[in-house]
């Protein structure tokens, strides 16, 4: 779920296919699987269904649906618990690229992931799915009961501009920071209006994203070494070098923003702001940090090599952030040349790490949100 | 759409992506948009939404959403036209291993294919996909208003035999015909009851298959060189020049049936029939032939030779027969192996009709059903 949606950057922002997605975003599922008490009260809240209608739910930016298959899983048996007689229609979201095949195998057990398959336990259970960003409505007015979204909507809808001395807007300052705070103030507050016209009165929005919190902490910088800046050193040295461009060092900027609490909150707080008026209430917010699991996994192995650690690690930050350095490379060059300087600058990061492998970590920082439509 | 629906036969029976589909099957997309006037008529015959519920229409088998994009936008136009106020959602269903991205892509004008884009032209228009074969209910009770497919329910659920002197039932007889028959009546009845679950009362199916016209007519066998049996020549001269086995003759099976129109309309007369019970009642039957595309372009350039006439045909058969001959192969041979003996069965084609190309043309030979649900 790390990789979803939208970023009309033209460089594409897609993902790798065939489960090395789900395979390599353990820390993704686990944040979904503490929250799915969030879905249960979701379920408890929503009102009955129409008469004949079915009850709807959605996932936006879902990938190929393995993180978040346990949650669902237990949404629709909750669901079946409180309407035993009314049908449920699960829709996944993600980009036009997103692997579409991958998911409906997911979901019909036809992939080596055999665990929570609702469809065959429950009848009457049906899946869809949408391959258009979430920054417009994807559903028809009123007709969505419970919108779930997980560690998707950190991405903006179209770079603003480029950060020249940094890889992420972690790092920015002056007329670049301000860009992109517009733009992901602009795009939430669409992606809000759009679940706003989707969502039944009463209908309930329970979203995870990625954020800084209280304590400013984000993303693989949690008190350790910070990732983001990882990734910027790296990338600059290999610029200074002369291995990349002025121009390919530039250009590698990620097309996100994590918002404060406060900036979540603002559009659902605000009397005269367009999505309080469309009806969209805050119920809870919350910050949490989950802890990166491949450091877990080897501060609870002595028997586990720093190296080992650094090649187990790596992967799950090459899983998201690789498109974003491979296509800042210029198209000029041939692909395998690329490859190489892709492979060059993670390898770069894993011989760090296995040097000095204290403190590093891609920690999940999110911030928690359940929403209401007015009923 | 000549490739759609499931086969759960363990061999894949997946389509090419990336468009080589919609490209090659010019004839199927005439069909469709000769067809057309049927989908009007549905939009004319079907009962207004529920208050607050959007119009339904689903493509079942759908592809890439090339060949049908055409009518569906005469159908989306039709139904703002009739219902102005009303959301229109468009559910475009086939296999789990089909290429949705691409669909995706089509529908947002994001291929080459930029005509008939509805969802740019009319607000309110919704699409989302299914990829799970339509020989069971995919969608919820009562929530379709138009249901539509086009030369995909041709394909069987499940090979019940490999035909041991042919490779497909239109060369079958006895036990292995007998179980082709069985299998396609009970797989009709299937996707017929599911669709009637499907539709809300008064709603209506167009759909057209590949069949066997009151003539005896039917895909490539039309009067000139029959095209199953030239596949068959072919493939057995491979197995008798010592090219493939024994096995891999018999394997190559068409997980197809040809029905006639008694066939397809038995269900729908037949007072006692489940499918009657559920209330599907047939609005119209007729068969029809749509030419050849290729030899109608050999025929009017005289100046196109004999070879051109072959290169230009052959891969319209090779689009989506090419599965079943590449599946029949031993997996045990390495695939640059299997590749060089499907380049060579598909050559032999190929110089066949150089050699001598009057009479070779797959004419399409389709049964059209209009179908309402009782009201």
């Amino acid at each position: 779920m790390t990789q979803p949606t939208v970023t009309r950057t033209g460089a594409t922002v897609s993902m790798k296919s065939g489960g090395y997605y789900s395979q390599r975003t353990r820390g993704a599922k686990d944040v979904i699987d503490n929250a799915s008490g969030m879905l249960l009260d979701a379920v408890a809240a929503i009102p009955a269904p129409q008469d004949g209608q079915p009850v709807r739910i959605a996932d936006f930016g879902t990938a190929d649906g393995g993180t978040s298959k346990a949650a669902i899983y237990k949404t629709v048996a909750a669901l079946r618990v409180r309407f035993p007689d009314d049908q449920i229609v699960v829709t996944y979201t993600d980009l036009p690229s997103n692997d579409y095949s991958r998911l409906f195998k997911n979901m019909l057990g036809l992939t080596e992931d055999q665990g929570n398959l609702y469809l065959n336990d429950f009848d009457g259970v049906f899946v869809q799915a949408c391959g258009i960003g979430f920054h417009r409505q994807l559903l028809p007015d009123s007709s969505l009961d419970i919108g779930f979204s997980a560690t998707a909507m950190h991405y903006v809808s179209e770079k603003p501009c480029d950060i020249e001395d940094h890889v992420h807007m972690v790092g920015a300052s002056g007329a670049a920071l301000k860009a992109f705070s517009q733009r992901a103030a602009d795009d939430w507050q669409n992606i809000l209006l759009a679940r706003a016209r989707e969502l039944r009165p009463g209908g309930r929005l329970v979203i995870m994203n990625f954020g800084k919190d209280e304590e400013g902490r984000y993303l693989g910088h949690t008190g350790g070494v910070n990732m983001f800046d990882t990734f910027h050193l790296h990338w600059k040295a290999m610029a200074d070098e002369g291995r990349i461009t002025g121009q390919e060092y530039t250009r590698a900027t990620f097309p996100q923003f994590y918002r404060t609490k406060e900036e979540f909150c603002a559009p659902l707080l605000d009397e005269t702001s367009p999505v309080y008026e469309a009806g969209l209430r805050l119920v809870s917010a919350h910050t949490g940090v989950v802890r990166c699991p491949y450091q877990v996994a080897f501060e609870n192995d002595p028997s586990m090599t720093a190296r080992e650690f650094a090649v187990s690690y790596v992967p799950t930050l090459r899983s998201w952030s690789e498109t974003v350095f491979a296509n800042a490379l210029d198209q000029g060059r041939d692909a395998a040349e690329r490859a190489e300087l892709v492979d060059e600058f993670y390898q770069r990061y894993e011989d760090m790490v296995a040097d000095a492998p204290d403190g590093h970590a891609m920690d999940y920082v999110h911030c928690y949100l359940a929403i209401e439509k007015v009923p």
